[in-house]
């Protein structure tokens, strides 16, 4: 393994980022059969989150418990990241006291920080660039839903409306492994350059495609998955509604007669939380071809392949004479203390 | 099993409840002799509190782990329920991510919306309306303080004070039960109607009786257990210290004067937190007759009973063949990505 | 085992002291060979934070999860000591529901408040007075890196700066322990006269000494660990950097140039949180003799030690008969209700 760190998936080659995706799914069906394999047994992971989070910390956390692990939840305030404390000296502390970390910041560069600094595995739970641990989900819950013969290579991934993290990071990973993405939003909101650099770079090495149009008929044409998210930044909120109502609203709302523009097999995907009656209507995202809460589980399948990925496959394995021995000692002490 | 989710033990039958307190009595005798089930293995009960909480976070998370799974603390602000995302969405996200769920909640109506979109079991860790799981707590512990010779449907039970949620909920078991009742606590701050109600048919059917009443002497009168609350909302404290005990003192106070009213034997019951000097002395709290750490400790009791009733009692086999499959092709993949 | 309790160092024997230290140093071997003990399988630490905190926190949750236990976080405002509970009352109360219980507190008399009415063990995890699981983890440091050829009791260690609880517990420690202990620091900065009657006493009974010294060349000559502090209250920053760097810079800030009047072989300590650029410069923290990351991981190695001696050591063995009667019973009554 080159990497210690999950950062960015850009790190990291289609084989890499695909063998990761088989290893979520195996270990998926494996929590399904009832069989819960302790490969995190004894193992702590420290959570840092400078943002409130209900789906990142409940995956993480479930994730570390279902394979015996343990998670420690560092709740905004309670751990300072750059305070009296530098960034530094914090990383290098915790890895002291954790196996691995993962955290959400408010800054891109306090996660690659942390991970230059950090002696452990260092795993991004979103920041204001990226948030790989979503693509992940997505791509699992994308494998889980493909179009009846057709390949993940083969399809076609809309994302409609701002250009927020969980857009780029779509456009990231779609074009990592060679399928076709479009984003379908308004001027002012679209990926910036140094973004489509990036997608056309993976594109070029994976055969890929990277669109960005205010044309929706263009956009939406064989869509095999239509993806949008929050009209604009769900913790920073900026624009008030109205404001944001005027922009989007009603061309970038994903709604029945939008998905009718799509491929008819077309699901409907969000990263959640959603606001109802802004990017998307209940009747789209109650309807059939919604696959949001299956996106929301795959969180979960996504943290436990990471988690075995970075942390168990890397870790030594005991020598069971050392343990042997370690134990025999302690035996002996604990019996002389009682 | 008739119900999913533990909101109301008006939706069980008194047999049914009574094998929750078996489950729970026999699950406390079986960690008191060392022996520690482990019945919840890898599973995550998400705790989702509006409002703070010692005893009901404490218990439910000491109950998880005791029996080998793992509770998630969402505290107040950390997880919105209806606020962003609608509480819907929330449920059902949540049901995807954890095993079980249980709330502590501002409003009824909450936990209700939470039990019905939810597709795992949720429990009610308090509302406004009432407190089942500290119904089954105080079940239990007079259970193991049964005056000698009586069987629980013989007993009297006095609720000192205001009509709190805790007041109502002691009606709603103690009538389920066939026992007999009695709100001690002066006009403006009694059980309503709906609440009489509700204790009047389950009286109907079970033989007990449900009383509320001024008078002192015909409250107290062969009295087994004495029980009371603080006086006005813990949480929202509408009144101040001097208006409260203008209303409830002295009458309402319990003090040793008030227990000589009791049977000789009868004990005295306390949800706690006390406001000591308020609704019970000193000399009453802390006498020999006093039983409130015992309820404090069938908090955890009940939690034991209750998470392995609705968990693993509806959980299926895993069928060893599936767990075989699964645990091979896991090992396949584990080798070639190592 | 006498005390029930680890509150203050003063309450035990030097062998009792270096008894844990050994089981500490071999929870560490036994960990490092990866052999994890199950000594706290099943078992609850409640940690009470009156303050933030990431070491003490972070050590006592991984070290419970490391030999199969569990801890809670109550958080800073999520439960109250001594607000509309007494905590009495919240002593006697978590007694039930936990095994251990841990309190880093504003105020000395909290935590002794609380070992005085739980009827569990309780852990000083830092008071105003001092931070004994601060002193076991630096003398576990101590032992690692003692100078060539010279045995613990031969050491002299000098705190340099303000008279903090750490500064006190270093003194408190050391002196028992029989080594030489000096502070160097500024009139009104310095060790109170009730301290030094401690570090006194321990002295004629251990054989180390004391000294507190506005003389630099005197404090550091021979000096085998260096160990500093914040200027200053870590959480209550009384007086402004401006002010600190007044009383205390340069004469009192750990450079090079100090270093280097310490014996050769000296090394540099620090409790951390550090604040580089006062109390320390980069050079010296940074430095190869810097051993503050080794002291912030044995956080993490005396809790361990000082966990298994006050819960696993004084737990009962519980009696295979009552465990297989139980059992049995509870599997029959799990058939009936499923």
């Amino acid at each position: 393994m080159k990497h210690k760190d999950f950062v960015d998936t850009g790190n990291f080659t289609k084989k890499e980022l695909m063998d990761i995706i088989r290893l979520s799914l195996q270990l998926k069906r494996c929590v399904k059969a009832g069989y819960y394999p302790p490969l995190l047994a004894h193992k702590t992971l420290g959570m840092i989150f400078q943002q409130a989070s209900t789906r990142t910390r409940v995956s993480f956390e479930t994730a570390m418990e279902q394979l015996g692990g343990h998670a420690q939840y560092l709740a905004p305030g309670q751990i300072q990241l750059g305070g009296h404390e530098t960034i530094e000296d914090t990383s290098r502390v915790l890895s002291r006291l954790c196996d691995i970390l993962m955290a959400r910041v408010e800054r891109h560069k306090t996660i690659m920080d942390l991970a230059e600094n950090a002696t452990i595995p260092v795993i991004n739970g979103m920041s204001d660039y990226n948030h790989p641990t979503q693509e992940m989900g997505d791509i699992c819950t994308m494998m889980e839903h493909l179009p009846p013969g057709k390949r993940l290579e083969e399809c076609k991934v809309v994302f409609v409306g701002d250009a927020t993290q969980v857009c780029a990071s779509l456009m990231f990973i779609t074009t990592k492994l060679g399928m076709s993405f479009v984003q379908f939003g308004p001027k002012g909101f679209q990926l910036r350059p140094e973004h489509l650099a990036i997608g056309e770079k993976n594109c070029r090495e994976s055969g890929g495609s990277c669109l960005i149009t205010e044309n929706e008929e263009q956009a939406l044409k064989d869509a095999d998955f239509v993806y949008t998210d929050v009209w604009y930044g769900l913790y920073e909120a900026e624009l008030s509604k109205e404001e944001r109502m005027k922009i989007f609203y009603p061309k970038y709302q994903v709604d029945e007669a939008m998905m009718k523009k799509a491929a008819p097999w077309a699901k409907f995907m969000h990263c959640l939380p959603a606001t109802r009656g802004e990017e998307v209507t209940d009747q789209v995202i109650d309807s059939p071809c919604s696959i949001v809460f299956d996106q929301a589980e795959n969180r979960l399948t996504a943290m436990r392949g990471l988690l075995v990925y970075f942390l168990s496959l890397r870790e030594k394995t005991p020598q069971p004479g050392n343990i042997e021995k370690e134990s025999r000692e302690l035996e002996g002490l604990l019996k002389e203390l009682k």
